[in-house]
């Protein structure tokens, strides 16, 4: 695209000269309202966020130290534990007016060293890539072997009945649904076969279970991700497979459905471990009891860097509180910053902040989470009484200009889903969701895949949010 | 991010049975219906549009062979014809009313062999990527070499005078303006430097000119573009600099402002060259006679695939017409993709297009472009009178459940801007702009940079738009 280059030229050289002069117009405006805050106009400070968002954000420098010097940080982890006191550093470096840790013990799962690509085939050396399910038991000291039940749905494991299932690996296939334009919505409508697949299929006697990965695309990377064991049903070893060894497996099956699948792992529960959520925050001038939670989940799985997942979401709740120190906002309530541990396999940080929080009996009047990628922004989800969803997409005229069209009832984050009452808004930033299942829980959750105006944008957006709903309450 | 893995699994098992009760539901719909059209609602249509597109979508392996297969194509190349053929045979092949070329004249430049990296400093060895910019004529025989002037504006530049540019070579580093939200805003505010950078140059007697890549990240690839000369002033050789190199050349400016630039290249224009527009189309079933085009452009940059410009355009146009043909929408008017050719270095194609339409007293009622990257659709920039504009701005509460909230006055395209008048609404999509300023013109635009769900939504898109304005007319 060249895009208007004869007389656009001239018009863009007109524009420049006019910017300059409203540049110079602004500069003399911010001097002389410094000292008097509140004459400013709602989107001249929104634009303000954006604009030092977008010039000089941290976020994405944050992010590159956090993924290529730190990477993995899985609950109990020695990665965790970096990154702990690698967020507590860098908040007491802006700083903010407090930062501190909160304790909270976690489940500790390690994936053991003896996972290897699953074999199809012996005879034609057909292997395809899998990784055991976060909290998976492991397959004992040999591989395990048996033959394979291709489903796609729990009736129709239901239908086959004991007889068909005994002794079996049951290979868990129904794809994601990519028709749908929310990629979490095609997540939410095959997530249970990660999650229970395991569990219902040893209820009919198998000895294993293969879930295709959650993945839109087809490629070579399992994507991991949390199971549930129920405790009166026997444990047995689950893992995922990519999606091209998804497609292998079913094609093999049609040609072999007396085919041998064979894979062996050894992770191992340990005993918890101890570890905290790190929180930092700006205190209110007016109503400094009054608490407003921005957040992400700084534990991540432990087979890539955790970027997009979420690492991104805990940079920009801290990017949130520095674009409002820097800019001079001087928020009425206290703003915090809260980084959860263990979102992934447990969500025991969600659940110890909002103890504590009821515990020392915290007013919370919002908690707003980003747990989606650091993709462009595109609105928020809002889980609240009609009542405050209202009045929160009645901001959509200030947002707007900035790419948030999508503004409404939603889900909002799982870290934050504790503080549930009647009268908090629960919120979730809601960035575009087209590449996030290419990535999440998988080896290519890389900071690579991160683009720095893409995330600078959604803690821009974050702050813009944060900033309306402290000066008028919700 | 997990996601509702407890009480979420329960509901979104009964999601999915509850979806197969629908699917089972929408698909008897759809045999009852398929004889009676015009039963089934606008959201319906839209609805299968969308589907089709994101389940079997055929731009993104069109896209793929025309990238990857033929690669770069600047008027007057090989690759340039190996395109025509190829998107004339795709379009045959899905068996279009019409597929056919049209002939146009354009310009051929080439770049030539002996393009060098620019050496800053021949003492320490320090040189940097440049690539001469599209027009350009070449250093001659020998290296040019001359002292350095940097500048930001045109009126820095004339404020320096002849005294202090004659015999130089006049550096270009204006950054793009990252404060913008949207990026095409900034390289408005920023192109004129390589469009005009060399005529300007000149005119106070440089020898030479070198710019700043158009790019908002700061790495190391060249982006090169058009520029112009003007036939009373002498011609100099222009390049474009990385921004990488840009931002290492000004700092040795500030160490040595007497340092040596030398850089070497050849280009040449040769005599214009015979080459073509594709076309496809359905003929309308009630007023054929009225016709709505759909397009992208079909050259590109010699550096790169050309795969976000624009050869997403290309096949999401091939696609708006296929999912017509497949989905058994019949138009009342005739559609027509068309494959523009030197939209880059000329507009050539877009031009005879819009000549041929008036000597045939062609009656165009929209005219709708796709050229500013295959990323995710957000909505659409109009150019039209105000009562068109509100009439395509009406259909938003249609496009918005599929992400298309930005509906409105915008810049359409530069390839059907010849065909502007009074009565046609001129459109271009408009899609989330983050990434684009990355790879224009530069060696990075290639295909492993398209996702594939973000072109197939632009193109479905582009035929919901397409299936509105033909079913109302404007």
């Amino acid at each position: 695209m060249r895009r208007k280059l004869n007389f656009g030229e001239i018009i863009s050289c007109m524009f420049y000269k006019t910017k300059r002069i409203l540049l110079a117009v602004a500069a003399s405006f911010i001097v002389v309202t410094s000292q008097a805050q509140s004459v400013k106009s709602d989107s001249t400070v929104i634009r303000q966020i954006f604009q030092e968002a977008l010039t000089k954000g941290k976020s994405y420098e944050n992010l590159r130290y956090l993924c290529t010097q730190i990477g993995p940080r899985l609950s109990g982890s020695e990665g965790a534990a970096k990154a702990v006191a690698y967020t507590k550093q860098v908040m007491e470096g802006y700083g903010f007016d407090r930062v501190y840790l909160q304790d909270v013990m976690v489940p500790h799962w390690v994936r053991g060293d003896k996972e290897k690509a699953a074999i199809i085939s012996k005879k034609s050396n057909v292997s395809v890539p899998i990784r055991a399910l976060g909290g998976s038991v492991g397959t004992g000291k040999k591989a395990l072997s048996a033959g394979v039940i291709e489903v796609k749905t729990f009736e129709e494991l239901k239908a086959l009945g004991r007889e068909k299932v005994q002794g079996k690996i049951v290979f868990f296939n129904r794809p994601m649904n990519p028709a749908y334009i929310e990629t979490f919505q095609a997540y939410s409508a095959a997530v249970n076969q990660r999650s229970s697949g395991a569990v219902e299929a040893a209820r009919l006697g198998a000895v294993g279970a293969i879930v295709r990965s959650m993945n839109l695309f087809l490629d070579d990377f399992p994507h991991t991700g949390g199971l549930r064991y129920d405790e009166s049903v026997t444990k047995i070893p689950a893992a995922a497979i990519s999606t091209n060894g998804a497609e292998l497996l079913s094609q093999q099956l049609k040609e072999n459905p007396a085919l041998q699948f064979e894979f062996k792992m050894n992770p191992q529960t340990l005993p918890d471990a101890p570890s905290h959520n790190v929180i930092g925050e700006i205190r209110g001038s007016e109503h400094p009891e009054e608490i407003i939670v921005v957040g992400g989940h700084l534990d991540s799985w432990d087979l890539a860097q955790g970027a997009h997942d979420d690492g991104t979401g805990c940079m920009q709740a801290i990017e949130v509180l520095r674009l409002m120190k820097v800019l001079n906002i001087k928020p009425k309530r206290t703003i915090r910053a809260v980084m959860y541990m263990n979102e992934e396999n447990g969500v025991r940080g969600g659940r110890q902040y909002a103890e504590q929080a009821l515990a020392k009996k915290e007013k919370h009047i919002a908690a707003l989470e980003s747990d989606a990628g650091g993709f462009t922004p595109r609105g928020f989800g809002i889980e609240a009484s009609p009542t405050i969803v209202n009045q929160i997409s009645k901001w959509q005229y200030l947002l707007a200009p900035f790419g948030l069209n999508d503004i409404g009832e939603g889900h909002a984050g799982t870290d934050i889903g504790p503080l549930k009452n009647d009268n908090i808004a629960l919120i979730g930033l809601k960035p575009d969701s087209q590449r996030y299942f290419e990535i999440h829980h998988a080896a290519t959750d890389t900071f690579d895949r991160v683009n720095r105006r893409e995330l600078e944008l959604g803690g821009a957006s974050m702050a813009a949010l944060i900033y309306l709903i402290d000066k008028y309450g919700l």
